[in-house]
Parts: structure tokens; C-alpha cells; sequence
């Protein structure tokens, strides 16, 4: 992770792929395709977010981008003071794991789940939710009254993205907060955003913009509920780009990065990280070679297709192929479900020829992956926990 | 499935959603996102492909499709001989539960691969394995001489996806097939070849010429080797649209479609289709709207980024989501990997509001599934069968 310098973006990219001498030992001798893991990157990465957040706010990282306990754990022992899920069956994962406070950063609307995870919760504290219209407000009422415990709610504010969240120009954020407060099993937990139009923004000044942007528009509606005479417990954000490339964080209570575990070619495009900041790749081989691609054994059912997040892309490409004898990648031109197509000039490279992927996107890539193969010192398998939904 | 007419394209194409009077019921009395799949719609389109490659080939299917051993029974039931698969895993899966021959219509590298799967095998032709170069064959007959048992071998041609396969233009076909031939534990099994490229053909015509022009190339194929004294067992061909728009299968063993169970997007985009022969979709709910979109509970994570097969696309939309009371469905923009951004104009379509979506590319959609609810007669969950990898 490169300090987030913005007087100066060129030194934020670098062409250098993976470092082979001391990153992704052993991939080269996988005789399966594998999601692969470099440990010393790993714990890096979380080192560092640990580093750049400590004392300035609480970190709760969004597990969406491993599902696994053992990372959860990691961070968990780097400072994570609670942790964030997109799905049902990730919060529970959390809970069963003792791994609390979970937020669960997605409106729910039915009953029986919201039941379900306040029961699992030891205390009605460890699972917050999310609300931002009035059907998810009263789906969580009763959720909470079909629990017999108290539900505690974050209003989510859409600060740009428009995905999820009320618009924070508007009435509706008072009148939300007012209407969770009123409800006798519902307790306002704060605000809650998520600047993910970051992705989309090209170079860390943009993306600080964005942070800046997103923390007036916090700060503001917190003013503005005070003003109403209500009290904000909290203001979550979050987002790695927004993370890395802050804008500082006055009068933010929590931050809720997912990516920066493993980053990926998203993250180097914006400028915010180094390849060598990949913790995450793809071990697979050249299978087949013609006159117009080689052939490599791994396709969007283990890369996805995914040309960055959120549907941002600044390339047509699916992922960089490097090998430790050349010092460019082949470029993953297309994608079959278990073929990826590598542009490739000069002479064919030989099929069997072992390959590293760095995908645009590494958390769909660990979602498909199974299970995880960590190299380093003590090469094991990551497993992806929890069930299906 | 529509006949397949070429002399009026325009009859292919409907604008009508899913047939919600007799489709997918109950789809919107679910209340997690599911995959889901329309039994009679399945059935049919199972019952269709059998009549029309019944008495002309063998129908061996892709199981990648569903990667289910129930949908796979039904298939058996229906006429299918055999099976194809693209991984390990499904192989095994295929083997474990009597469903064979299975064509492994992959090239391997691994020998204790291959030698896992010979011995795996009940009779060694219970196997078939494809190769497309001297590296590939060499492997295959460590494998074979690890497993002790003979293996065979297609020879794998490019028609034109220029994916694997050997340059059907130049000697490579010859050498390889005497390589194959030479080898005392590899038997020769034929020609296979798989014209993906038909997906980006854009019109029932034009996938027909795709089809006629492999006919051509794989007969002509078979006469060089045969000039050269070589046999030419079984020629093998398949991709879902090149069976539909067919150039008839004259000289052609054995077909390998696989999307068909299930059609999606893609297929009616390419006029072979309708919408009502789409027999997978996403259930799912619109969670939250605001001024730009309408959101729903489904992201890349379960209906993938895919725009199409083999990175074709005729589209920049990611699915269609369809409700019973409106005949045109919202576009899917963008997404995140766990929300859709549906376009919507006039009013706003109200938070809980149940949709279908109609994906892209059903594969990866059940491959990422975990498991499928069918819908129909006697609701339950199609398992993904299989282990990963």
C-alpha cells in the first residue's frame, strides 16, 4: 500500500508485476488451477489498515471480500473491533465465531431472517442493520418483535453511488431516524454510507474528493438531526479507495474497508496501490497455444467477469498473466467458463507454462474459488466458511 | 425452443416476458433470492433437443450447464448416451453416480490427474479425453501408464472459436493423430470440436453457417486422415446454438450441446429462442429506489458480470428483470455483487416489489448458485452435485 501522496500520482503505478523472488511462493508448482494467497502480502495489507486507522476511528472490515474466519481472524487480532457482511449467512458465520459486532450493511425485509440473526446474537448489540425507506424500517420492527429483542438500525445515506441509502438533501434521513426512534424495539444506531462511486473516479485526488464529499454530507446530516433534536450514536463509512486516499477522518466513528485484504488491479488503476500490493491471484497454466491466443486453464467460473466493481472498469482486459521470466503480463483478452484467452506477441509460449493471474476484482474471485490456497511459510487451505444463504 | 427457420429470422425474436400465468410459480412468494427453474420449461427443452438429434447423432451433453446428477438423470432419460463435462470434479461426479462415457473436453497436464479419473472410470471407454498437442498426448500416456489401463483420445480441432484445438488447415492433425495412434496405452477415439464462436454469430443464419462450415471442416478432416491410413472413430461436435441453426449431421457421431436445459439471454439474442424458453431465472425483491434506480437483492455474485458466452454480447445490460403486471421488463445496469441497479421510468416501482431475472449466461448463474429451487408440480432444491475442484 502506497502512502496515499496526492501532489504526485504518477508514483502511485507501477509496471513491476508480482515480486517471485519472496511473493507467491510455490505457484508455479501447482498442478491445479488455485485462488492463491500470499501471506506476507496479506497480513501487509492488513497491517497497514490497521496502522492508517488506529486512534482516528474504529475499523469493522467488510468480510464479503474472503468469507473467512481465519482472515476475520487476523484482522480481528490487528485491531478490527467489529466487522461488516453483506448476507445473512456471512453474519451468522461472525456470530457463531464470537467475531461480534456484526453489521449487516443491507436492507432486509423479511421477518423470519431478521428474527433468526438477533436470536443468534449473544447480545442485541452484536448485530446492527440498515434501513432507508419505511418498509425496511416496519420489517424490522416486527423482525425485532418476533425476537422479543431490541433491533439496533443504522439509517443508510446515499452519498453518491445510488445503490442504497436516503438522499441526504432531502426530509426523508429526519424523517426515517425520527420513525426508527420512535419504535419501541428499534434503536437508531447512526448513519451509514458507502462512497463506492469511488471505484469509478480514476485517480486518488478524485477519489480523496469523494472522501471530502462524503464527509460533509455526514457531518451535515448529523448537524441536521441535531438540530431536529436527535442524537447520532455513530457514523460508519467506508470503502478501501475512500480509506486509502481519506480526506481525513474528523467526526467519523467507524470505517468499514473490505478490498484492501487483498486488493487487486481495481485498487492499482486508481492509483492507491502497486501490483506487489496484490495479495491475491490466480495459479494456473498454459494449456493450448495458437496463432491467435494462448490458452490458459481458468475462466470466469474462477476469475469472474467482472471488470472492476460496482461496474466500473478503466479496461476491456480480465486480468494480467505474469510470469517470473518476463517482465509484462499476457493480457486476459476474453473469458470462457474455464478458458481464459491470453494476448500474447512474439514467440508461443510453451504450453505448460506456469502462470499468475491478478484479476480486476478479488472478491468475486474468492466467492468462486471454494476455498483458498495460502503460500508463505505455511502453505495450507483457506477455507471459505459459512453456507450458502 | 423454436423450430429453427432460416428463412425468417424475425420470427425468433419475442418481446414477451416469461408466461408468468403458467411459468415459475411462486417465485414471488419467496423470500431470500433464489436461482430458480421452471419444470415444465426444463422438461421441454430437454424433450426437444432429444427429438431433434434423436436417429441422427448420439447426444452426449455438457453437464457445466447445471453441474446437477438430477437434471443430468432426466437428460439420461431422454435419450442422452453419454456425458461431457469440463472438469475433474464433474467427472467424477458423472462416474460415481453411472452416467457414462463421459468426455472430459478438457485438455489435461496433471498425470495423477488423468490417472485418477482412468481409474475412476468402470471400463477404461467410460473416459474420453481430448488433446491438442505433443505436450497434451504425452501426458495422457504417463497417465494411462500410471493407471495401467489404456486411455482415449479425441483430437481436439479449432473450427474457428481459436480457443484449444489443432489448425485444421495445417499437419499438426496428422501428426498428432499418429502421435495418439502410436502410443500403446492411448487409443485414437475420433475428432472433437466445439464452434463457441457461433455465440458472437448474431442471427440464426449466420450460426448456421458456423455450423455447416465445422461439418465441412471435420469431414474433410476425417478424409485427409483417412488418405494417410488413420480411421476416424466418432466425430464429435457441439455448442447449443450450432445444433438449433444445424447444417443437418451428415458424418457427424455424436453432439455435445449443454446451455439448452436451461437457455438464457444469450440464445434469444442469437434468434434461436424465446423468453418463454427460458427455463432459469433469479428470484429476487427490489430492496430499496431512489431518483436513479430501483435496487434489488441480487449482485454479480449471483447472477455473474457476464454479457454473454465466450465474452460475445450484444448487450451492455447484465439480465432482465420482469414482473407479472408489466410487459417490459427493467434492464439490469449495473451491478455490485450483491445489489442490481434496475433502470425504471414513470413511477417507482415500490420497495418489496418481487422480480425474475432473465440472465445473461445461465451457467455461471448455477454454477455460483450452491443450488437451484425448482419451481413447478413438486417445488425443491436442485443440489449442485460434486465437489470443488
Amino acid at each position: 500500500m502506497k502512502e496515499t501522496r496526492m501532489s504526485d500520482p504518477e508514483i502511485f503505478v507501477s509496471a513491476a508485476g508480482p515480486d517471485f523472488s519472496r511473493q507467491f511462493p510455490g505457484f508455479d508448482r501447482l498442478t491445479h488451477p488455485r485462488v492463491v494467497i500470499d501471506e506476507p502480502t496479506l497480513l501487509g495489507n492488513i497491517g497497514k489498515m490497521s496502522a492508517l486507522v488506529a486512534g482516528r476511528a474504529q475499523l469493522h472490515p467488510h468480510v464479503k471480500t474472503h468469507k473467512s474466519l481465519e482472515i476475520a481472524r487476523l484482522q480481528s487480532r490487528q485491531g478490527a473491533t467489529g466487522f461488516t457482511a453483506a448476507r445473512p449467512y456471512e453474519v451468522l458465520m461472525l456470530l457463531e465465531a464470537g467475531l461480534a459486532p456484526v453489521t449487516l450493511a443491507y436492507p432486509l425485509l423479511c421477518t423470519e431472517t431478521i428474527k433468526t440473526l438477533l436470536s443468534a446474537a449473544g447480545d442485541a448489540q452484536d448485530i446492527r442493520f440498515i434501513a432507508d425507506s419505511p418498509e425496511t424500517i416496519a420489517a424490522l420492527a416486527d423482525g425485532a418483535r418476533l425476537a422479543g429483542r431490541k433491533a439496533h438500525v443504522f439509517l443508510k445515506v446515499d452519498v453518491g453511488l445510488h445503490r442504497c441509502g436516503i438522499d441526504p438533501q432531502g426530509d426523508s434521513g429526519l424523517v426515517l431516524a425520527r420513525q426508527i426512534d420512535s419504535e419501541p424495539l428499534l434503536a437508531f444506531a447512526g448513519l451509514l454510507s458507502h462512497a463506492g462511486h469511488a471505484y469509478g473516479a480514476g485517480n486518488p485526488e478524485k477519489v480523496a474528493a469523494i472522501a471530502g464529499s462524503e464527509l460533509e454530507i455526514m457531518r451535515a446530516l448529523r448537524t441536521r438531526l441535531q438540530k431536529d433534536g436527535m442524537e447520532t450514536p455513530c457514523i460508519s463509512i467506508g470503502s478501501t479507495p475512500t480509506i486509502l486516499a481519506n480526506a481525513g477522518f474528523d467526526g467519523i466513528d467507524e470505517v468499514r474497508p473490505g478490498n484492501y485484504v487483498f486488493y487487486d488491479l481495481t485498487a492499482v488503476r486508481l492509483g492507491l496501490v502497486d501490483r506487489r500490493d496484490i495479495a491475491l491471484g490466480v495459479a494456473a497454466r498454459i494449456v493450448s497455444v495458437n496463432d491467435h491466443f494462448a490458452i490458459a486453464n481458468v475462466g470466469s467460473k474462477t476469475l469472474s467477469s467482472d471488470l472492476g466493481a460496482h461496474g466500473t472498469s478503466g479496461t476491456t482486459a480480465f486480468g494480467e498473466a505474469w510470469t517470473p521470466d518476463r517482465d509484462q503480463p499476457f493480457l486476459v483478452a476474453k473469458l470462457s467458463e474455464e478458458h481464459a484467452f491470453l494476448q500474447y506477441s512474439g514467440p508461443r509460449p510453451p504450453v505448460g507454462t506456469p502462470i499468475l493471474i491478478l484479476p480486476n476484482h478479488s472478491c468475486p474471485v474468492a466467492n468462486l474459488s471454494g476455498g483458498m490456497q495460502m503460500l508463505g511459510d505455511t502453505p495450507r487451505l483457506v477455507a471459505i466458511d459459512g453456507f450458502v444463504r
